[in-house]
């Protein structure tokens, strides 16, 4: 007996079997995931055989050849390239650093941050003022800030439920603490590393210039080095700091969102899009940032093509480039759709990691809340928890504006932090039933908007 | 204002009151834990300053010091040893095996498993019977296995929600195997180790003889090699295997369950137990297993001190000795609680791994199964999802006979056969802030118990 039919056996009847339908349906994207599944292989492969895949990187072509290829061989009904310009930032040299005790140079493990200028071939080297804020950067002024590096180390905060809140409290200094310590004169900006955790591993991310300053140098400290920095800095406050980075800007390249689609046979007008980004950092093999959340779109959309379950809307898997330092795909994306005027049901975003499965965040209109909260209790063997009214993520952000229902999906996050844009982000971290779990959850979540939309 | 005066205000009030002040005190022991809490600390000196720590060790012995005298410094009101006499296994030499390709000897990775006897000197070798399961084993006969090495190679299923699900399918081949085939003649066997990974680490565990029979010396193989000879016996059924292990059973010793006490207030002679085991196998520091329940325990207790938080039932902290491969603290701790005729509200075990909660199981009386049901909202934001009546352990197992309410803390469990009874159980595996939120899960249930009873 074909999945086909045995699912026309249960729509014929009431609202109860209706549940266990969909129960069912969820229960074979499982097993078929948990005995044939390809999402842990596929990210060994864009990991292992294609490696880091940073916007305009030769490695982030390949990568879109082969997720093209990937949804092509699993049956997809359409795949097609959507060409972007995309910045193309290159980190040159590994980056130098020290400082200087007295007469003895300490060694210390920085990384440009991403988009940053370089220092210069010989290095720049001020006197340090360590902050804790913007605000308190602010309140310095160019009288002390003159000349000097601006070092931000405000810590993650570690009574907070979520790694993403810690981040949230403490990523303004990465982001903005370059282009505001530029409006005072500073040279340079160092900042503590984005984690709750004390480590040698800087993490890199992107920080944004303002265009009405000049565009400093400014990099990640690690967070053990950021303690010695701040420890030496206590005894001797004139202390010397100097780093030395090679980082630059390159013209804009050609690149692509990957697209493909299991159309769908009752409303294929309304898509339902799910993705992640196939750009990673530079520092190693973006494999929970974000190789997970690809493979986990293509293989959440490939059970149904394995098992034989239709869904009466069109599944979209979509593949943004340029996550990590731009967002051009997403930009690209959105503005299409709009000029196309494109029916999206349901936009669901998964770039927090290849971890369990915790939650789902939906921001859907007010009728339908009720509906979707209803899942929840389909999802919870696979880990989900709680679907909670806050859904997004940055590539699916561009289609709010659009009406678009948006969904994140988000898995455990505690140890996100301790990978997120380092050298350690690397395939060994991912565990292949927590990515597989992953994959259920979404490909639950896409029946069950499918079968019974917003 | 004292917290305990705090707490008194919130007592005199209503039910909702009383949720709101139990979610405050949890809150409490979360902001505690996540701010100066000690569990991580405890765990890095038990795993990288003492180190393996079976049963009859020189390391089991300086563990149970070093926990009494970390409860001892934390405040606890009573601490003691409870005697108990511990088997005294030891592993001997690194293992040695081969299987024999044509002339080539092709090394295989083993270990001896807990309890087995070792091969003598020289080793054993013979022909290798692969089978699946204890059944199929039977259907052979002493006519197939007598002399024979018996290969149990039946794998963890895939296609199951939980690790403990997939290691209750998989582990009678462990526990029983070598038993039944020394019951056919077989002059050894060889275990496929019990994880979910295809990877290089047997895992040891302990095995069960039967007095009946000889007792034939046992080894696991990691999966990887089983998935090598199991190939290599297809090629060629008469191919030899052969292993040399040296470990031995000693004569007993002397060794100790540790306990310690936070008095309570109103009910002091209701104990409320929670406990993990000291003891761990000796081929890593038993970080997940179950240092993390050993630190989780003392710290739960400790945050009532640390904050001010005196509980209305005693707390006892129950560390017991040789859960691995005898049982005999578990024993002995219940026979004593017999004697003195204790009167024990609650027994709670945690001996799953210091990974983010799940899941709370509690075998309670009928009558409290609501109440119990009713305070998973309040765990939920540390991470239990849900509360099960699926409660118990191994070490607190031997109070069931007593009437005690058994409670059995489930963290999430796809990581936990990764490192189970293998050399890579290390402190690197354990995540500080999931270990912390278990703290926090654990010691929301021992106050809610304190407070409410059952």
């Amino acid at each position: 007996m074909s999945l086909r039919f045995l699912g026309l056996m249960f729509f014929i009847t009431s609202r109860v079997s209706a549940q266990q339908n969909d129960s069912i349906v969820v229960h074979h994207f499982f097993h078929e995931e948990f005995t044939a599944g390809k999402s842990y292989d596929w990210l060994h492969y864009l990991c292992s055989r294609i490696g880091a895949r940073l916007s305009g990187s030769p490695q982030a072509a390949v990568a879109v050849e082969w997720s093209a290829t990937i949804m092509k061989e699993s049956g997809f009904d359409t795949v097609w390239l959507q060409p972007v310009m995309v910045p193309h930032w290159v980190r040159g040299d590994r980056e130098i650093s020290w400082m200087l005790e007295g007469k003895q140079k300490i060694p210390l493990r920085i990384c440009a941050l991403g988009n940053s200028v370089g220092t210069g071939p010989k290095g720049v080297s001020a006197q340090v003022v360590e902050v804790k804020s913007l605000a308190e950067l602010r309140t310095l002024g160019k009288e002390r800030l003159q000349g000097k590096i601006v070092f931000f180390n405000r810590p993650f905060e570690q009574a907070v439920l979520t790694g993403g809140e810690a981040y949230g409290g403490a990523v303004d200094q990465r982001g903005h603490g370059p282009a505001e310590a530029a409006r005072f004169g500073a040279v340079g900006v160092v900042v503590r590393s984005m984690t709750h955790q004390v480590d040698e591993f800087p993490h890199t991310g992107a920080t944004n210039y303002n265009d009405s300053f000049p565009k400093i140098p400014a990099c990640a400290i690690s967070t053990f080095d950021a303690d010695r920095l701040s420890a030496a800095l206590k005894k001797d406050a004139a202390l010397r700091f100097y780093f030395r980075q090679t980082c630059q800007m390159l013209p804009d390249v050609q690149s692509y969102n990957v697209i493909g689609e299991i159309r769908g046979t009752e409303k294929p007008h309304e898509i339902i899009l799910i993705g992640g980004h196939l750009d990673s950092w530079d520092l190693a093999t973006g494999a929970h940032d974000d190789g997970a959340g690809c493979v986990e779109s293509m293989e959440a959309a490939r059970l149904f093509k394995a098992t034989g379950i239709a869904p009466k809307r069109t599944i979209r898997v979509v593949l943004f480039m340029n996550e990590e330092n731009g967002l051009k795909g997403a930009l690209k994306y959105a503005a299409i759709a709009r000029e196309r005027n494109e029916h999206h049901v349901a936009a669901i975003e998964t770039d927090a990691g290849g971890f369990m499965p915790r939650s789902i965040g939906a921001s859907v209109e007010t009728h339908a809340a009720a509906k979707v909260q209803s899942w929840q209790s389909l999802l919870a063997p696979y880990g989900i928890q709680t679907i909670t009214n806050e859904g997004g993520g940055a590539d699916i952000g561009p289609l709010k504006k659009q009406g678009v229902a948006l969904f994140g999906f988000h898995p455990d996050s505690q140890r996100y932090f301790d990978y997120h844009h380092t050298a350690i982000d690397t395939f060994d971290k991912v565990n292949k039933r927590e990515l597989q779990f992953g994959v259920v959850s979404l490909a639950g979540l896409l029946w069950l908007i499918s079968e019974y939309g917003l």
